[in-house]
């Protein structure tokens, strides 16, 4: 195995782990929402964010099991996104990760109450002491991805992408709407090592324009895989966009160009790192990683 | 007015004006998801949580700044709660407050997602400086909302409400029930004003005794409303639980029964609040207040 997928699979292991302590457990009538909601969590997924949060947190020397809840509370707002996202009223996808989306597998009602617990999760965990012994450090982790999962982010975004299935967004407007939708908790992940670190400036704007290139490489992979993988290999059904008429950073570009745009954004993020040197290597991997994926 | 209607419709306002402050306005294609967040957190309501928070607030010389944005935090929690509980997955409710229910209003998945927008955004409001110059009271009110509005109380009392339609449930898991779903968020807004006010032990526990009895009067008063009211006075479809054959405290008690028993809980709650002395005359009127009610 190569140093980075071992890397990978060791700061999945360590979330995994994590997530399991932190999501309840049995309960009376309400059990139904917390299987639900660790069916979401706990089954797999590449686990990008935490990787982001894991490695970035290792710049400052941070321990590792405070970067592990910062990580856990990233993937409950990642995966709670997920599971709100794939509802009927939504983007209606049957097939997530290989298996059947949540409210296939429980029902509509309890796959939006599993998000809303997910969502309200993180929180939970960011504010605990085990995070961070400075109560600063845990509220200014909590400020920070509320800010970017919100309204103004991630949410956001996700209103602009249902908006796009409306009229067609232009080359701007699309990058616009993917920082909302994916970069903004990119960003977070990427910060929240610094926050827990404590870093000054430089660092961290370093980490943040690494994510925030990143973010958008990972998105142009996702519009290629769309539009030229299939559905075994990336585990959710594939060909949609260009189904809805949806604009994408692939109708818009072309193949071609497509590919060699999500290039550029990688070679910049990782000319971002350069600060960390030789450290940093495992996020400069990741980037490689995102665009060459193939699910 | 009664000096209790003008406090009521003072702590209103004043919450109002922090909601509308708060609350993201303007914006791109997202602009959508803003305006169906100001639609379901400006459109009246009792505003009985803020009203716990501001008066909680009061005991312990709480400025009222502070105690607005906790107070608008809550509300948040509860707008983004009656949202998601509304949808046609759920309770399929048309009419909230005597207006259309924002997936009525807007759409379904509009309505999903301004829900999530006003979850994150409360622990936004409660995490920024403006809320309380100590990061450890903000943490703590963090954690606080969290716990109370997660799957181990609102979110999973939601849950067992939905469960209650597949089986008959005996008084004691009604409790339960209304103590997770309802009785959760009415303690973290007396809190609120404890956290807020760094109180003891004592007035803090004083105020959870006095919130625990005045949430399952609340939910009395609520199913007899629904049990007895008319939709012109109550603002929403009455007659539902019935329809559905769900147990609740009326058709386990009896109205007449139901009523004392509600009356019995506003009396203890009201002795709970002994300890503060005249202070609390503002929420031993609530309690009375709350079952009172007709809408």
């Amino acid at each position: 195995m190569r140093a980075f997928d071992a890397a990978l699979a060791a700061s999945a292991a360590v979330v995994e782990a994590t997530l399991a302590h932190v999501l309840p457990k049995n309960g009376g009538p309400e059990a139904r929402v917390f299987a639900a909601m660790r069916y979401d969590t706990l089954g797999g997924g590449k686990r990008l964010r935490p990787f982001l949060v894991i490695q970035g947190a290792k710049l400052f020397g941070v321990p590792e099991p405070w970067a592990a809840r910062a990580a856990a509370a990233v993937e409950l707002v990642h995966c709670y996104s997920l599971v709100h996202d794939d509802l009927p009223a939504m983007d209606d996808d049957e097939l997530r990760r290989g298996r059947p989306t949540c409210h296939i597998e429980f029902d509509e009602a309890t796959a939006i109450l599993a998000g809303d617990g997910l969502l309200t999760l993180a929180f939970e965990v960011l504010a605990a002491e085990a995070t961070h012994p400075e109560a600063v450090v845990r509220v200014a982790l909590v400020a920070a991805l509320a800010k970017a999962a919100g309204a103004e982010g991630m949410v956001g975004g996700q209103m602009c992408d249902l908006e796009a299935e409306t009229r067609s967004l232009a080359l701007e407007e699309i990058k616009r709407l993917q920082r909302m939708k994916t970069g903004a908790l990119f960003g977070f992940s990427c910060e929240a090592g610094a926050i827990l670190g404590k870093a000054s400036q430089g660092p961290r704007q370093a980490l943040l324009a690494y994510a925030d290139d990143l973010g958008l490489a990972f998105q142009i992979a996702d519009d290629l895989l769309d539009a030229e993988g299939s559905e075994a290999e990336v585990g959710k059904k594939v060909g949609k966009d260009a189904a809805l008429g949806k604009a994408t950073f692939v109708s818009l570009l072309g193949i071609e160009n497509a590919r060699k745009e999500a290039q550029r954004l990688v070679h910049r993020a990782v000319s971002s790192l350069a600060i960390f040197g030789e450290k940093a290597e495992p996020l400069a991997e990741l980037a490689r990683f995102v665009i060459a994926r193939r699910a």
